[in-house]
């Protein structure tokens, strides 16, 4: 039988799970006191757990949100980066399948004089991770320490890790225990979460890709136009320029997927090649950063901007040279082989002529998952090598017997099985589909125009 | 920093919470393998918490409530009584100030022919218990192994003791955690809290009493006919009669408040004396039991029945005869001055001329832990000495100077609190107020009427 023992520090929990059960707005302190004391282990995570159900099911005001972000961001270190003279930008993203724009972005808005200090994630359920794709990189070292990190930015003006220790420990104990409850799924903690990550590395602007569709995690857009205006809203109170883009993910993001296939399409783009969905999208998210960061007047400047940066070979030059100095092989930029390979690849031919009318874009991220190239339980490890090529996208003509994707795998049992994901996620229709925006929606702080 | 293991048994916990947090049915096997699996420390409690609230704030179906309250029942022993002949029935409350009726029904059904296996509880907040009423006799035993509680039953037609390790054990490890988590106001799990507690006893027919007024836990009328018709509906559900009484609580029932101040009033009924409000209410309780244990043809032939058992001294001598069986001395019901006597005594004079408006209970109630009749924390020891008489009831006209009340304490520094909060508990206006019934509401299962 358990016990409870009626802690003196345990007295305060309880009054504000009970203020949040019932529907009351909780002080900027309690959220605080809630925050350090589960941080410095006073408050136990049975009272945490029905505080955030109670969050998950009542809501928060704009208020509560923002005190919550602040009480998690200030629960570590905030990075101090100003002896780096350059204005602070970073861009995140709320996950999806092919999405690699954070490697392109980071060096091309470090080549228009920006500072970008990048902290991500890996994997998570069927979406990649900017880490494992990082690490498909040979000798790529995402584990910097800070002062490491720090070097880095000063010299190259972008670097990207893992996240630290120091950083918002309060968010990886309550992410965790999240996890287990079933308190995931709520915008106002999911906004907590990423915000104050983010805010920790003293940046002064940032511009979220915030997406929708089959591949995303938020599948309807006003869910995720509901994260962005707070995400906004609770940036821009904490005084930084924030803006988010709501972009499309009902199909995957390019032509590949997998962590070493990714890397080569990121290659592409710093070329000026690649596929157009993802150069677009890159493209006007650099537009952003630069505009926000003061770079340029205007976002349309910004994108123009970076497009000279990309054909100039400056912004491929940053990204050569940050790998280099976070240990990699910079050789991979000009030799693709250099990059694990996987042992087999298997066409998957089209079974008859006709247009892609729409892809089920979870089942394709599964797919790569399945494959190797994400984790099923979080113990297990990534193999960089696999992936999914897709030959055709939404909207294009395919004949019978055509090939429409190639998959990359080194276990036959999980390429059968990724086979046949892919084949059923592909449905081809006799008429072009209605076309989706690749950007749906700009969300920034109410009344400004850009 | 705390880790969760991705443990076996917790997938399906997860699923369970989940499922609750958006609104969907649970199943009877879902719900009894969360109670199983927290029962035998399979689920650790940040899972149960937020489940917990995310049935406070979603609510139940009758259909999850009967579930719940079944598996509570079978995770421990369910008395088996075969061996008695006689119909078992017992009655509960929901806890109120001053009241003692349930020593005056064990008895009284007795000594008409039924069994009444009573396992009460102890006072909680504001309100007492019967358990520590029971104490306040000297030697007498509530903590009687399961074998010595049925041999009394046989012997004398009652027994009555505390909750054992074998009765509901998932109810006693919920219960410590719903006190710590702000999950305990919820119908759904009051319900399957008493319920299963009460039906473990192996019963055959249940009263209950619902309070309600301002000593209430209950305050509002629709709050206890809700929990009222819920705990009605599960009994049913169960296979048991059982019936559930609205009654009130808006000032003390009877005049006597405090543990051995209140056996008194106990003895003075089963003398067919003591106050008006609490003979009623005792007489039409013992007439509900008495009908639904099928002793009497109706329930005002209950009532008449119990009536004459009290004239006839056979409810009293059952009491006796109960008291000697459980180790205490029967002596008290003759030499009051038997019982724990308080060294001191403050009477409450009236400050002026008027009739009592009203009166706050809760307030009452909070004077007598105060005084030491209950518990402040729950390491703490009782008083049974201490206590309140009313001299006055809500309706009676009072003059100036005239007691209202005598407070009994051991401690200056306590009397002196409890009197200011009677003082101020007790409203005197100038005209009487609208009388409240003493009997509400009577919640039955749809289509009887009696």
């Amino acid at each position: 039988m358990s016990h409870f023992p009626p802690a003196q520090a345990s007295f305060r929990a309880i009054d504000v799970i009970r203020k949040k059960r019932d529907d009351v707005e909780l002080t900027r302190e309690e959220i605080e006191g809630l925050v350090n004391a589960y941080t410095r282990g006073e408050v136990p995570d049975y009272q945490v757990a029905a505080w955030l159900m109670a969050v998950v099911l009542r809501g928060m005001t704009r208020r509560e949100t923002a005190a919550l972000t602040d009480a998690m961001l200030r629960s570590g270190e905030v990075l101090d980066l100003s002896s780096i003279p350059n204005r602070k930008v970073d861009k995140h993203s709320t996950g999806g399948v092919g999405d690699k724009t954070s490697l392109v972005l980071a060096p091309l808005a470090a080549a228009a004089g920006l500072a970008v200090p990048m902290i991500s994630g890996r994997g998570l359920g069927h979406t990649g991770g900017t880490l494992d794709k990082l690490e498909a990189i040979p000798g790529f070292n995402v584990n910097l320490p800070v002062a490491e990190f720090r070097r880095v930015l000063e010299i190259c003006g972008c670097a990207m890790i893992g996240q630290t220790a120091e950083i918002a420990p309060a968010d990886r104990k309550l992410y965790a225990l999240r996890d287990v409850t079933g308190t995931v799924e709520s915008p106002y903690l999911i906004c907590a979460s990423i915000m104050s990550k983010k805010l920790a590395e003293g940046i002064d602007a940032l511009v979220l890709d915030v997406k929708t569709g089959s591949g995303a995690f938020m599948k309807n857009e006003s869910d995720a136009v509901f994260l962005a205006e707070l995400m906004v809203e609770t940036g821009e109170r904490m005084g930084k320029h924030v803006v988010a883009l709501i972009t499309d993910m009902d199909q995957p993001l390019g032509k590949m997927i997998g962590n070493a296939l990714e890397v080569i399409e990121v290659v592409k783009v710093l070329r000026g090649e690649g596929p157009e969905d993802l150069r677009e999208l890159c493209l006007h998210l650099a537009g952003w950063m630069l505009h926000l960061g003061g770079a340029s007047k205007c976002v349309a400047e910004g994108t123009q901007l970076s497009s000279q940066l990309i054909l100039s070979g400056k912004a491929l030059e940053k990204f050569r040279q940050m790998i280099e100095l976070q240990g990699g092989d910079p050789r991979v930029v000009d030799d693709a082989k250099l990059l694990p390979q996987a042992q087999q690849t298997w066409q998957i031919l089209s079974p008859k002529s006709g247009v892609i009318s729409s892809m089920q874009c979870e089942q394709i991220g599964t797919a790569s998952v399945i494959l190797g190239g994400g984790r099923e339980r979080k113990e297990d490890s990534v193999d960089p090598a696999v992936g999914i090529v897709l030959h055709k996208k939404v909207g294009e003509r395919v004949e019978a017997q055509e090939p429409l994707a190639t998959v990359y795998y080194n276990s036959g049992a999980r390429g059968e099985r990724a086979r046949r994901l892919i084949t059923d996620s592909i449905q081809i229709g006799d008429t072009p589909p209605a076309a989706r925006p690749l950007i749906h929606r700009v969300i920034q702080k109410s009344g400004e125009t850009h």
